[in-house]
């Protein structure tokens, strides 16, 4: 069982994919926390050099970037843990970030990149994506020091952002899910819980 | 016009593709040099996470790492020489080593990879690849530092490069040509030569 939090910075993603693994780990199930990018080393590095901002690197070479670590985490760490351990992975963000970001933010072909998604990961994808969904400005707010992110790419980048996510929610319904994030981070938690539990967990036989 | 040169290590690619360059100058033409990966930053960046041994690094993330510099090397130098400097380019490597040291060498799908190279490149390919001929053995005899490459890799792996090379010329015999790399240095750069004058610089109307 494979499970992606996503959102735009400062939606809360990393608060709410550590309270989900360890509430998965009190119903008894093993899961493991992965961030894309990162997780591996070579993740790491190229996580520092997507963040260098010595570098202007363009959005087809970012995205292939991400891509690049990605397929290594699939490899060393996402597909044992699935696989052979039969645990559950909850992961930091993954190809929605790039549709989202390189695609409705700077561009590029939502679709290409998720067909190179489809390459780079050999189809392990999420069963289910759950998406912060928050307006921008309210992100905006809770940020304190990566707030010169948004302010620097423009706040329309991130509008655009948001808008994606949402329409990409919409077109995969069946696997992607918005959840409203402009709530505590207990409600929020909640509903994640709910949604894994009647997806995942104990699926009714119509959803399955 | 843009022309690549390839071959498996030790095949002499560096030195032809300077020779040519040198040439083009000559013949009045403005030629450009780069090397794939390399060329930017962040080529340059990517080119030692790939050379440093302290990571293990999968095919799969190997190929999207070296599609990353290469969008990076199409956007800040190729296709401005092409397009607004009209000039020449000359490419030590390109999506062609992708295809035959990850996909013949390492086991993924050469197709797979020709097409997140059109991806990478946005189809900004050669109009001419040359491929540098050379049977494992002599390649290795010319290797003096980087010869423990073809040992660690083993002979096996150069061998499926060598025929992968041959397959994809044999497959794209328009614009990918074996030059037989098993004579000096001006033999080949003289067949070089006269393969640029035909095919690019003033082809026969049957040939274009």
């Amino acid at each position: 069982m494979f499970i992606a939090i996503e959102g735009i910075d400062g939606a809360g993603k990393s608060t709410q994919a550590r309270l989900l693994v360890r509430w998965l780990d009190q119903q008894g199930r093993s899961a493991v926390l992965c961030r894309d990018p990162g997780s591996t080393d070579l993740g790491e590095e190229v996580r520092k050099l997507l963040l260098a901002s010595r570098h202007q690197i363009g959005a087809k070479a970012q995205m292939l970037l991400y891509m690049a670590a990605r397929a290594q985490m699939v490899d060393e760490l996402i597909a044992p843990t699935l696989y052979k351990r039969k645990a559950i992975v909850v992961c930091d963000r993954y190809v929605l970030s790039n549709v989202v970001y390189q695609g409705y933010g700077c561009g590029l072909d939502p679709e290409v990149i998720w067909q190179v998604g489809q390459v780079a990961t050999g189809g392990v994808m999420p069963q289910l994506t759950i998406v912060l969904d928050l307006e921008v400005h309210t992100a905006q707010q809770r940020l304190q020091g990566p707030r010169d992110r948004i302010e620097t790419l423009g706040q329309d980048f991130f509008q655009r952002l948001v808008e994606g996510y949402r329409q990409e929610a919409q077109r995969h319904s069946h696997n992607i899910v918005l959840v409203p994030a402009d709530r505590s981070v207990e409600e929020i938690h909640q509903e994640i819980c709910q949604l894994v539990q009647s997806r995942l967990l104990h699926p009714r036989k119509e959803d399955s």
